[in-house]
């Protein structure tokens, strides 16, 4: 019988960001409980965070490490079933091996590790172990983006010729991180980003929406990154022809100083027989150019919707869904698979729909390739993992 | 101090719409539990949607007496505090007279009853208790529509001069509630719905939405209603002119029968120096339209946004919420409410900006204004509660 | 053989704002040519712009009186066909009842005359004639308002339900008549504008979009029309409903006090299978809402558009048009039409695509019939001729 | 005193599709008159095509040596001022030079020339006559275009850091050129349109657009063009870095194979304090997205519209205009300040507000540098003159 998901945190105490989003998301549908977290090294801040979120103070640890020791002295059936890994990148390897060699599933936050080499360990744990390990690339979860992958993947725009990407934004135009930003201060930091802040916080974003929705994968980069913001230490910007597989052609540019942007998310491909824009402004409108008929817009649970995007909608048609949304579809789809295999049943296909490590690892071999590139000055390197 | 707020739900089983909408609003963040409910009067129907829902079947009741009786006598940390009300408007009074009475604070949808009477009758058992009662009027709930209220409310704009509102969707187009459609059937059957459909349904909302925003009531209507669909028994489109306190003059109109609307609300207000304009399509962008000065977007999050708006947001700006946040900010603020009274603290000022029974009545006055207008040959009829 | 029309001008001198507007419109296809003028009533001014203009200062006149007998005195191949009036409403009858009956057609701003009663003696002098009357209704001279009609008429969208138009702007936000704004002195002054200011200049707009593309008579209208700035002799804003001939609702509001609003003219139709949307801001798109596929965006020249908008379209798809192009196919209509009639040849059907005289006099009869209706407490008035 | 002036095509005869573009954009501000023509080396498609013009058909010629001699022969009070140039690319050199070396001003479209030796011959000619020559980029003609540049050229915006601009198309996503489609099928042949037809045709609008309104030098790009369609003789796609003077980096892309892509032109410019964007659907709006400010909205001859694009506005705010006035400020500004030379004066500084043969030089450098880096596998080239 179907039963809730317990999930323990790390990561996501006060002052963080993405900690908050990832609770919401992995709640709301109702199929996922918050029972424990390790919220902040700090065991007072920690405990802070516990209460914030009305959880038995017992639950609440320090350490991931604590949190694993203790949640595995519980009852089978009160103890968590996975681990949310909201930390700065480098601090995802760790707690990642440490729940999955203990038995617990894992959902982490992207990048998937500080380096390639990280991420090709931690993908051999994942793959000696019989867990879950989930991804959260967002926008792969909006459901027009999903419409999108459907559109092409059965065939419907025809062979890919040429994909656009982009995500601007502007929050890193001044040099935040040397008067106390703590979100700019470790995404600028080599030793907890690692090699990139630009490319690897939302470079990765748009290489993965390119490859999901486009079923194709990225053969060679040539980049140009820049730092524009003075004693910076990583890229703050960059741009990147791409060659992908089967001769499609395309360009990625992210920005952290495109000045007034907010995350304007952009997504184009263009087929054989239609080309498909997306963008998060507009995040449940999905415009088909026909080559041959007038412009088509799909919506968000609307007419001619694919059961596919449907049932990753939760409202009728017009009700706008938003990011929380899009971030809650994966939470949802791995839950749903948790489950099947908690009910010793096969998940059905819409459920396996969420980045795994397979894409942890492509993303970290993106950002080496791009970095490669640009400092032999935007020499094609290939996309190899 | 502070704990999770209980919630007991009568209504949204099998085949609802509104319920399941109700349940993710409430619980996303974190401060709502759902323990118990009465899904439907079928008591295998309750069962169906308790089990789905994760909830102890011994609090899964089939009629909101049984509920009421039964969770009084369970322990005063384990009982509900409050019930949800998402069943037809026919049966929103006796469930809320009901609960209100044996001391539950009750969260109602909209519009509050069949009838004035029974609205105004209701008021009274509010105003006799010392619960909380909260009605959701979604869209007063997005941060633009409250940065909208904002810029009004302290005279940004300058004096009201002229409003526009419209709700056009196309669901009701087609006959359906003669074939079956359990939404359609109950909204366009007066014994369910009251003497509206349109109006009730939607034309109440955009009613709401001209007063949240103006902060002035409608003093008179003159409503133009019509029931396209043959054999309708009730209104599906119409239009209203609207005179406000003070001389501003305005317009609504709803629509089910707008062929291909999906549910565009927008509003428009043009004060003395600026006018603003907001659509549920772009719900986080509000437009202001200065005499003097070239347009400016704020953005739900973004740079100008008041503490008004932002304390009803949840992400950064330029990653959209959508409808269920703004309906959720209502139960946050419903329920940061409740915790302030339960730990004997006054409410902050913003906690309590959510719908409450005095709008449900001033609704149902809407509703009878405009249907004895338009049976007048839209002859100027006062809106009066 | 086809030969250039020539045109003379009556207004349109220095501090007009519609008579440079024609002159574009009616030159830059190159049909036309402007051969002579009567800018204004003060020589020196007239003289002043046919100097600016590049004419013949033989040919640059003080009145329309003297424009006529001495054009009537050059040879036939030489004198000018037409005369485009551009005055403020109380100089349209006269200049156009000379001219026609001197033999000259006639291009006319609207509203047509100064009252009913000039427009229906006016339209008795037209159809005493064999002569031409165009009045320049700008908005029916988009290529997406034809497609729009195009749909309608050939019973695309089905049988039309409501109608949904609105002309917002804001120049009269602020008493400017009063300190020396030329327009708008003689627009809310009731000797040169007539009975109404807001509904005459723009309100006619939209009524004549309204009944240009449903194909539609409105039969009678309900309006409540406000004069918002203190000691203004004339309304400056009003909303009014709608009833078609057929059973069709609808709505129109015009405002020259919605701050902050440019022109931003916007009409919605729904019928049956599909609603029409389509607004002056983005002019070259018309939205198609399917009631059972996905929205359609047709765009002038684009693919799918009808012969009917194409035959009204210069550039190829994607390359905006806009209000002068709009503004030049009615003039460019009537060329076609002129040079037909002058050739003794029948004119094709798209060429007599423009409005004429008996669109002035039902705008005519829009203006008293809104005007007395409101008058009467918005009580229902018939728009009769 | 200041007179009409006089033009002469060559070009633009039967099947054209830029012919007629320049002549209504020439014409319709009244300032210049087309008086002759050799539309086509055809002399009988040429002789229509005068006729169709309402042209003395002793102008109509078939060569544009004809057409000098001839015009040459005629009073310097009849005979044409300059003549504009609207043939293939392979057809500007010639004309142009013959044009200038018998005292005729020229208009030419662009690009330039045929390729960069042409072009640099031509602008020797030029330089050594005093005669005007004027390349219709037309892009640079918008009024938002032009306040983009308002705001960079007067410091509004900070220091550039990066620009992106991209031109999309589909028209040649088909191999329509061996089917006998004429535009097709010279843009395609090398002999015809030189080394590139992507990046010659539309990518050179672009890069020009990427310099007028930063003000900035292109120094360098890597580029990947791409040749879609089978049997393809020239460039269909391609994506280029860019590197600018002083530092800033950007991305341009231009595409003839974005499957329903009509022109959408795009140019997104971030500066230290805000970033600006405009696209050719929108052509009147300018979006100015501040870092510590709410999004500024600019509109074409609406409020805060700097005198340099007002002076280039035709009507007022909210009346769109579009391509053809665009276009039509190229030669009007040609147009005044040819007459302020022909008046002995010295031009105003907006009237010069035009491009030249020096952008056409570079246009053709361009193409050069991103084909000479494409065929050397992106690899980083100097955009040399």
């Amino acid at each position: 019988m179907k039963r809730k998901i317990r999930m323990g945190m790390v990561g996501g105490g006060p002052g963080a960001f993405i900690g908050s989003i990832h609770r919401i998301a992995a709640i709301m549908d109702g199929h996922i409980e918050l029972v424990c977290g390790a919220f902040s090294s700090n065991p007072e801040k920690s405990a802070d965070a516990g209460k914030e979120l009305y959880l038995d103070p017992k639950r609440v640890y320090s350490t991931c490490h604590q949190m694993i020791e203790q949640e595995l002295a519980l009852a089978p059936d009160v103890r968590m079933d996975f681990v949310a890994i909201v930390t700065p990148n480098h601090l995802h390897f760790e707690p990642a091996k440490l729940a999955l060699e203990n038995g617990f599933h894992v959902v982490c936050d992207k990048p998937l590790a500080l380096n390639l080499e990280e991420a090709i360990a931690l993908e051999k744990v994942v793959n000696s172990t019989d867990k879950l390990f989930a991804l959260t690339h967002t926008y792969s979860g909006y459901p027009m983006i999903k419409e999108a992958k459907y559109l092409i993947s059965t065939g419907v725009i025809g062979k890919v010729k040429k994909v656009m990407v982009e995500y601007p934004q502007s929050w890193l135009a001044k040099p935040i991180e040397f008067t106390g930003h703590k979100q700019a201060d470790w995404r600028t930091d080599p030793k907890k980003a690692g090699i990139s802040c630009c490319m690897g916080d939302i470079g990765t974003h748009v290489w993965h929406l390119a490859e999901y929705v486009t079923g194709l994968k990225i053969e060679e980069v040539a980049a140009d990154l820049s730092t524009f913001v003075e004693g910076r230490l990583l890229d703050d910007d960059g741009s990147v022809l791409l060659r992908f597989q089967g001769g499609a052609k395309g360009i990625l540019t992210a920005s952290q100083i495109s000045t007034g942007e907010e995350n304007n998310v952009r997504i184009k491909v263009y087929g054989e027989k239609a080309g498909l824009e997306w963008y998060q402004e507009e995040c449940n409108t999905l415009r088909i150019k026909w080559l041959d008929k007038p412009l088509e817009i799909r919506r968000t649970g609307g007419i001619g919707a694919s059961p596919f995007s449907n049932f990753n909608t939760r409202v009728p048609a017009g009700h706008p869904e938003g990011y929380l949304e899009a971030f809650a579809n994966i939470y949802r789809n791995f839950a749903f698979t948790l489950q099947s295999i908690l009910s010793n049943e096969a998940p059905k296909a819409e459920y396996l729909d969420f980045p795994t490590v397979s894409e942890g690892v492509r993303g970290m071999a993106f950002i080496n390739a791009v970095v490669k590139s640009s400092k032999e000055n935007a020499q094609w390197t290939k996309l190899e993992v």
